[in-house]
């Protein structure tokens, strides 16, 4: 664990409102981190629906398969998390681990453990103890909404708690209310950053209609962002609506409360995405990387996250050199259509280059005022047609080598 | 310029043999560094042929188009390089300043310009000094073949001058003389490591025979290698055949001959690019990953570039942690099939995991005296073919972010 707080941290944990149907707990095990929680826990009213989004990685971590093979059920009474130990490439000795962990919370609460939705954070390759694991399931108690304290117990390297959240106006005066905790520092790429990413509502919503404001929303924010190109065995992100608002459910993606209903989900994922770039492993910057005509949205992205994961743009970043020649590299090995002599490159509000080569007027001292901010943005025109993406990433420092060097010892 | 050698350096440049029909020269133009030769310069005598594998940039420099444009004529009569300054992103100014360099030094050496082949490796987008450039190509005399400074004149951040020879045995008492020279410390990924190489032997071999040698080649040892997964501008590898062995020019790839010239060739430009990696920028291991178990080639090498590029596994091989759990993320981020619980990862030669498991009898502690070596090798087993490849690589530590947050100051 990183012992100071990430320079780009918010201020501090936002206040976050209660979510009707949605009781949480955290504990603490001692599975591998002293004096502090290790295990979270929400238990959810009857009637909860659910949606999830997982790692792409074929070695996914025994939970991960746990959720897949229930997700079809659309129903969920209960979310766990433990933190340290991700029980990942475990065997059976993991998927042992991860039905304790459910049959454990369905005895104790009284529900089905197919209802149990399951993640694990930490170190890939160690098997649970599973005797303390049932110890703390079983002392663990879940009452009223402490958020700061339940996105504390999902932490592993994060150096600040995450949450954020959001209200979608359906009419009448009547509002849902999102919330969203996650964690999330390193091994984060696209097709699920390493993180896991808790949002709950009180509207009724059906499971699919959920799972049709979930996918796209992961796409825009989770899959948008990178820290060091790693991808993880364990990224999930489980969206939960417990219908305590009262609400008619609802059951079209074309229904207006779906529309608000994804607006503000979107917003909490997006936020929630951002504060996990914020807590990069060693970064001391948070970078915008904006590409704009592209031929696709696809192209666009795929040459945003060439500059965002390359080695040599983010060590120049933390250098606060414009060394914008590794911008062009890293756009020429994206592998997709760009035109040379037609690339745009912003630092900031400075054009750096244009017509292929660095801009009349090209004031390296301005590009460095940009530089020298917190907050970066790189904005690249490829020059071949209209598509555009934005990605979010950090600057790769000492910090990350210090961070990763070390990081189970 | 990073201060010290490189401790995976070789114990010294090699001695290498004089290679008929190549005169060598070094030349300090001052046209970015001081004190030291910036500019080299190859003439080969009338009759040379010539074969080239570029960057596979979308941007690529000046010297890369010039190149490009006269590879089809396939004949040689010089082969220039600058270092300090890639000329790439430079526009017309680039254009001209390569033009201006061949133009010169056939002027000088009495040869056509379309028979001069440009390198130029350091800084993206900022134009040559045309004057100063010119200057230097006019002073600069080739003369015998003083390998050691040559390869010193095109170093940017390397650390120790790259060269290797190998002899190919026409029989009959008759051999070929291959011989090496290279460039290259970071921005080294496939599809072209940022290096140059400049390959030449004395052997008459149609400029045909020499492509059907370089690709394979090159595809085998330069494009299996990876420090930072980024791809230079200005990758060039091109490989010179003088004729002046004087044997019955080779014109078929299934003349016996050609068989063992590829086979000079080959262990060359291996040998060249191991040396790249051991010059990694703060590189404190040679890291040699090796899977085996693929569906097909492509997919075992893919599968190994993924271990090889993950910074996760990179700085733990700096910190000699058999974090094993990080092979595992990387081979299920790499898209290529793999069966969990199949996989068989060995660190050096302790067998870590077998069946989805840790394996039976694994220690750690056995685990880390193959990390504390020099050289360390990971093998994975993915388990569902027969497909394999080597791909090698170095450990991520502070001297990269060292050398790389400070390159232009």
């Amino acid at each position: 664990m990183s012992a100071s707080t990430s320079p780009l941290a918010p201020a501090g944990f936002p206040e976050l409102p209660d979510v009707g149907g949605v009781r949480l707990g955290a504990h603490a095990a001692g599975l591998r981190y002293q004096k502090r929680a290790d295990l979270f826990l929400a238990l959810l009213d009857e009637g909860t629906t659910v949606a999830g989004v997982f790692t792409r990685s074929l070695c996914p971590s025994a939970p991960v398969d746990w959720c897949r093979r229930i997700l079809h059920r659309g129903s969920a009474r209960a979310v766990v998390c433990n933190s340290g130990n991700a029980n990942a490439f475990t065997g059976r000795a993991g998927d042992t681990s991860a039905r304790l962990t459910a049959e454990t919370i369905a005895e104790v609460h009284g529900i089905d453990p197919d209802d149990v939705y399951l993640t694990s954070t930490g170190v890939i390759g160690e098997t649970l103890p599973d005797d303390a694991l049932v110890t703390g399931l079983r002392a663990m108690q879940a009452g009223e909404a402490d958020w700061n304290a339940a996105a504390d117990a999902i932490r592993t390297t994060d150096t600040f708690a995450k949450g954020s959240s959001a209200t979608a106006d359906f009419g009448g005066g009547v509002a849902a209310t999102v919330v969203g905790i996650a964690k999330g520092s390193g091994m984060i790429a696209p097709d699920m950053a390493t993180m896991l990413g808790f949002v709950f509502t009180d509207a009724a919503v059906s499971a699919e209609v959920l799972q049709g404001i979930l996918s796209p929303s992961a796409t825009a924010s989770y899959n948008r962002i990178t820290v060091d190109s790693d991808t993880s065995t364990s990224d999930t992100v489980l969206l939960f609506a417990t219908g305590a608002l009262g609400n008619d459910p609802i059951v079209s993606l074309d229904d207006p409360r779906a529309v608000a209903l994804a607006g503000a989900v979107d917003a909490v994922n997006l936020e929630l995405a951002h504060q996990i770039v914020r807590d990069g492993e060693g970064a001391t910057k948070f970078v915008t990387v904006r590409v704009t005509g592209a031929e696709t949205e696809a192209a666009a992205s795929r040459i945003a996250l060439s500059i965002g994961n390359s080695p040599l743009v983010k060590t120049a970043l933390a250098a606060e050199d414009a060394n914008w020649g590794r911008i062009v590299m890293a756009v020429g090995k994206a592998g997709e259509r760009a035109d040379r002599d037609a690339l745009r490159i912003h630092i900031g509000d400075e054009l750096v280059t244009e017509g292929g080569v660095v801009a009349d007027g090209y004031s390296e001292a301005r590009a460095n005022v940009f530089l020298a901010e917190d907050e970066v943005t790189i904005t690249v025109d490829v020059g071949v047609g209209d598509a555009e993406a934005t990605i979010w990433t950090c600057d790769l420092t000492h910090g990350y080598i210090e961070i990763n060097a070390g990081y189970r010892s």
